[in-house]
């Protein structure tokens, strides 16, 4: 197997990062430094004191977006803090750039207040035309997500909730016409109860997923169990209706969806094999999956998915946010509503074709250019018509 | 006259703003993802964790500038706001770029609270490995510019003060040389008490002036003035050792030099005729001068400068800010301080050697390729000697 880990150290370390901040105009002349600077810029500044939203015309902001991070949730390795997460902020930064043409800049912050993150995002709002949050612990992440929406003119779009979350259901669709099943019938485990965990039942029960039963450690969320924070509380108003308790191994009986973005091999193929008939598994703990694909084969199930390159059916953030943040910026979107959402998951699944579908192919490739274009334009459509777009 | 107005609206709306995030690696295999993202990123991120110094070689902060400004004291249109002041962070961050391949990223804040504005540029230090703060209104920001200096381990520069008070002091030591006088033994006016007049006389009781005469609205600050802020009552210790009273016509008589860096016309040749022999003037209000310089050279000015590129001999700041910034990013300064100023001073005045100088000549154009790289060497150096350089 290849050595990332010893690749990344050398290309970091030999471009000093990974992000440079370019100049779009040309100075060489005198009269270039006249135009894009004193005397001429003054020229900009008072068309945007005079009328606010000119801002989008004179200045970067239309396409620039904050990676805002307190590096408290980064990658597996936890809470890093804001120094250490500027390497994966980066790395969003140049994929945004590489996949949609979005500037994208890193906003670590060396606090984890969550008023304190709210008010500083508030503070830089002038200069962002959106704000990708990223690797922010659960439930602060909630907490945060929704006050910045609040008060926020921009889009705010958490990836690591849902950005998961589209890209599962883009595969759940395309798992589901293979297994001739629908989403308002299907039942559906969800462990792991974080940020992704509880985004993604959140996405499935705007879809019409009817049964959903979110798992933790001690196993299923119900109506008594201790330990729960705001967040999990909260999800059980709307999943587990039958109220189930018990282990993983319980409760994924004779389910037909195990979505899991928890920890490597917790679940055996004996546990698949008492899921219901056609089985579909999402295994994304990384990088190590909660079963390996061929165990989960063995044991049953009809379509697995997992975060890994290495296999077929890979679920990967990069399919969904540089196209949804193209399309929002693109309308000038105020917010990244339900609907952006759901739209960006069927232009997903629908980049395959009904020819290409197959049990080992119903996610696009992240190299497939035809993405990022198709969520652009879905998002920019449902945008348009719930009335979020502010520029046609 | 070229209509820069027109010309500077019409380039920042086809380009959208100025600036630009792009990526310094490439992204076109699946092996590129899994090295500059995950799951390879998650190593230079461990490596930063182990040891904070390590952010400088994994990461871009160590060539990334913060232009931190509220935007209210915006070139001379005063209190326009964080969004409209965004054109001239973006053209600083163009010239950083242009002149001294520093990476310079617009932080303009919507706030004008000192404390507010000094914590979110904390909270902001991971990324950054410099601040140039730029266009805050006196005297908040000398309090913005010292609490960020205690607080923060990476070096911090008011450019609007620094900035201009190092290319006047180089003007002045070239100019000195011609008209054969020495600093110790000048007389001083110094026109216009804000950031870059506080910050000028400073720069030259460093250098060994020993009479500088500050200047306002209402004629000479003198001890029994009403109405000065902290920071002019403040400068009274160390300027003013007479403690002359009344208007600027009456001070200026028999000085030196004068230096302007207040408002259009107010100075007429009948008052430069009052000046000591072989006078030095620079008349650094933009657009108009404190006096144009034919009218000074009808009153008898030896040697005049201006703010302006289409007179000869232009303070501006551009010969400073980008070489100064490259010499203290290359060896990880942690500051800014007195003698790394000076020594970029000598460095400007150099640039133009002896045969080259002459009156209408005593600073270099601001396309001089050689002028960001020579004052870049003399700040390491001064920087090195002064034991601030954490790096060689």
């Amino acid at each position: 197997m290849v050595n990332y880990n010893e690749m990344a150290l050398r290309l970091h370390k030999e471009n000093k990062g990974k992000i440079s901040v370019v100049s779009k105009v040309k100075v060489e002349t005198k009269d270039d430094l006249s135009t894009a600077y004193t005397p001429g810029v003054a020229q900009p500044c008072r068309e945007i004191d005079k009328n606010k939203e000119a801002v989008y015309d004179y200045t970067s902001k239309g396409n620039l977006v904050a990676v805002v991070s307190d590096g408290t949730a980064v990658l597996g390795l936890g809470d890093i803090g804001a120094a250490a997460s500027i390497p994966v902020m980066e790395g969003k930064a140049v994929l945004f750039k590489s996949f949609a043409d979005v500037d994208a800049f890193p906003i670590c912050l060396d606090t984890k207040d969550v008023d304190e993150i709210v008010r500083t995002v508030k503070l830089l709002e002038p200069v962002f035309g959106g704000v990708n949050l990223e690797d922010i612990a659960a439930p602060r992440c909630f907490e945060i997500e929704s006050k910045l929406k609040e008060t926020l003119d921009i889009p705010v779009f958490h990836d690591d909730q849902h950005g998961t979350a589209i890209v599962v259901v883009a595969g759940l669709i395309n798992a589901l016409k293979l297994a001739g099943k629908k989403m308002e019938d299907i039942e559906v485990v969800v462990n792991g109860p974080g940020s992704a965990g509880i985004a993604i039942s959140k996405l499935l029960l705007s879809l019409g997923v009817k049964n959903i039963v979110l798992c933790g450690r001690k196993g299923a969320l119900h109506k008594d169990l201790q330990d729960m924070n705001w967040a999990q509380r909260e999800m059980l108003k709307s999943t587990n209706k039958n109220n189930e308790t018990g282990s993983l191994e319980e409760v994924i009986k004779g389910k037909d969806v195990f979505i899991g973005v928890s920890a490597p091999n917790i679940v055996t193929k004996e546990m698949i094999s008492t899921m219901a008939d056609k089985s579909i598994v999402f295994a994304m703990a990384n990088p190590i999956p909660e079963i390996m694909p061929d165990e989960a084969k063995a044991g049953g199930a009809f379509i697995i998915g997992t975060g890994r390159s290495d296999f077929p059916n890979q679920v990967n953030n990069v399919l969904a946010f540089p196209g949804i943040f193209r399309g929002a910026l693109d309308v000038r979107a105020s917010d990244i509503n339900e609907e952006m959402k759901i739209a960006a998951a069927h232009a997903i699944a629908n980049t395959i074709a009904e020819y290409e579908l197959d049990r080992d192919n119903i996610l696009p490739k992240a190299f497939d250019k035809r993405i990022a274009e198709n969520v652009a334009d879905a998002v920019k459509k449902a945008a348009i018509e719930t009335g979020v777009a502010r520029k046609k």
